[in-house]
């Protein structure tokens, strides 16, 4: 697959600097680009490096053309070209379309043009598949799940009960969707299980990534919105909902029954405690701790940065003391007052 | 499936109120519950939206019956009658008995009565299986498995050799129970594997939630007592051991070797350290950092809640000078006891 | 498979002392070890157990073996001739070479001598399995992955297309190796997906905890040096690099394109930021939040431990306003500084 500069203009509505012709067959980092590849400049601090690229072209903002030697198309938005780019240049291959004959599909599962259903996967009943959908090797979805056209599931992925996904959904390996919400009563010191009822809906063009698990919910649904990008091992508690073109990274956790808005950024690491309203727009810091619901719009962060072990060690320890570090000032605040007077 | 008022309160041993014959058929929250419904009130704070629910019947306490203006059912705990009730309203699915022809079984291994094998389910050699059990498709039990009756492995789960698990397991998809525990020993700066000689056994009524880990032993073997119910993505390191009747939140680790009691309360995404004694009856906060015994029952916390980032940012920083904090302190009382003598 | 204590001497180079006839047949540890057992003390303040022990020999330091009543083998590194000692009467059983009638081996697939493809297991278009590989049941091989010989992956795991795993690596149940990376171009509220095109490069002795995750690079290779060692549930994001016999506790989670040093010790569930890098040697405690680089060797910690949770409150709100802790000292030493003039 290779393209001329002027045909990546207009596929990218950009504006080409230079040599309309250049042949681009490949993406590849502003340092180890070579004659045939296109990259770019979204980081200004690496600006420098503009000059020695052996790139055959590069992405970047008009206000750095100038320190661009070769060829070059202009954005507002370099990274979203770039994006744009390496995907005319490396297409997802087309699925041929079919069933494994090792697959396990039920008599009264639906599916639709033009699906592929991988070896050892098992499709139970009821399910409902849309057009194009590719299911990869050895994934199971349990009865009733519907599946949007172009959505991709990997491999090794469980659906449960009554899962639904939107169009163009791309779920990686070894992700859990459906399956129960840790929902529990107690009598005297034993816990009974509270049947989950729910299922998980889930919207269009999301991407949910390695190993992640996403429960049902106990009365009414999970829900992911449209555009919702997760990272892999992200825990989603049951009766979740996370608001539209959120973004969350990996190793994030959700408690049951949290609303998270629209537009936030969240994580890694984070650990988000149940029965909360996050507002649209918030940022989260890695490893943040939320107890309790963000009502404005911003950046948030909790937690503490590494240090030395021996410094950590009283750092800790005064940590726990804060209480009586904050009497102890108090007192000399009043000692001072009564000096004064 | 549906009963009456006087059924259900038969069933539940509760104390019917209002009219005996009204049709109950499923079960729904306070705001979404429509004729038909019957739904419960546990929390006190949602008790004005009594008025307005729509449900035929609620599940609450005698405390709140004159503030209910159509059926209940009355109980001390309102959770679990509903949990109970649920349960009756949706049964699980009894399965079908039987081998899927894709099923791969050793002829070695021993299958119970009403067992079912799902499709592309292997079950290797020496594995015993009770009566009734359910394993779903495209799971792997390794050789010399022990499955107690009635348990349930839902779809792509992993047993290793000789795992044990009680009665009534419920195994959620992607779980790994027996790997390998982390036992390495070093030479110099590299490291060499100690085998893990060691398996794990699961009592009754133990849940285990969706891609949660437990390893094997090193010497001796990981325990996990009755009633345990572990949420989703835990890591339960070789060796530890976890009383009965404890659940533990989602993404929480814990590391080789320690014990917690019974009848705890844990995470999510607490860290516990390796070689440890949680007490009994122990609550633990999210993201709890536990380095050390705790020998007391109650409820302990760590962490710091999340802040705008720019009072974090100072916050933080502050947070690595608390030893010189603390010296300032000491030095201003000095001079005012030198003062005042 | 039994050993007399001389053989044992033999072949892990150490001295015996006692018994050379003595018979061996198992391991154990100090305390449950009866006759037959081998046992070995490591951690010096075991020392007093040495008595009472019933094992048959034990490997120790010549500085304990005064306090040792019976047999011993005497070395500096019991931990490690331990691990030969369990590994010389343990032996991974050798796998029976073949492909099972389940697997779906592509045509175009290379296999070496000796190797074992399980149930249900996808070996893709070109792949390369190296001589003596053992695949269990129930993987995904996409396309064009290399396997090195001796390598093991043990059940449920997926690489994804172009993986290149080294000789002997041991792959535990659920892994996912070279899925898509986060990478994201965003315009306006909206994010796009980059194109993830790199692959994973795992070297040889590498061993991986169930359910870890390592993300594929996006341009370049996510990289694992020889002789790493990870733990279960640890997140690798594209494009890290991890330098050799660095070994990592369990829910990691590692950002992208951050790169860690050789000879590191790090986590449990430690969260180390994006594009950092880690020095050689260094060591990081559980939960630590690592977001900026670490220069120089040496061990880390960050966060708060564990206290009751009413002194935790005042602790963690005073965290909040360490900001205004410090003007107040500041203030205090200012009116101390102007009564002293």
């Amino acid at each position: 697959m290779s393209y001329t500069l002027a045909n990546l203009s207009e596929l990218t509505a950009t504006e080409a600097v230079g040599d309309p012709d250049c042949e681009i067959d490949r993406v590849d980092s502003l340092m180890q680009a070579t004659e045939g590849a296109i990259t770019f400049l979204a980081d200004p601090k690496l600006k420098q490096h503009l000059k020695q690229t052996r790139a055959s072209a590069v992405i970047l903002k008009k206000e750095h053309l100038d320190s661009c030697p070769g060829n070059a198309l202009v954005t507002e938005n370099p990274s979203l070209v770039f994006a744009q780019v390496a995907s005319l240049l490396n297409p997802v291959a087309a699925h041929e379309p079919g069933i494994h004959p090792t697959a396990v599909v039920s008599t009264s599962a639906t599916l639709g043009e033009g699906c592929y259903i991988g070896p050892g996967s098992v499709i139970d009943d009821d399910c409902v598949i849309g057009n194009n959908a590719y299911i990869g090797p050895n994934c199971c979805l349990h009865a009733a799940c519907v599946i949007g056209e172009d959505t991709r599931l990997n491999s090794q992925i469980t659906l449960c009960e009554k899962t639904v996904l939107g169009k163009r959904v791309i779920i990686h390996p070894g992700v859990i969707i459906g399956s129960d919400g840790f929902g529990l009563a107690s009598e005297g010191d034993k816990w009974f299980k509270i049947p989950q009822l729910g299922c998980v809906r889930i919207g269009d063009d999301v991407e949910i990534g390695a190993n992640t698990t996403i429960d049902c919910g106990a009365l009414g649904d999970t829900i992911l919105e449209e555009g919702v990008k997760l990272d892999n091992q992200i825990q989603v508690a049951h009766n979740v909902r996370i608001g539209a073109h959120t973004v969350i990274a990996g190793c994030t956790g959700i408690s049951g029954s949290t609303t998270i808005g629209k537009f936030c950024k969240i994580g890694g690491a984070a650990a988000i405690g149940g029965h909360l309203q996050i507002a649209d727009h918030v940022t989260l810091g890695g490893l943040s701790r939320v107890g309790q619901s963000i009502e404005k719009a911003g950046t948030y962060v909790s937690g503490t940065p590494v240090q030395p072990y021996r410094k950590w060690l009283r750092s800790s320890v005064l940590f726990k003391k804060l209480g009586e570090l904050a009497d102890r000032i108090n007192k000399l605040e009043e000692q001072n007052r009564s000096g004064e007077s």
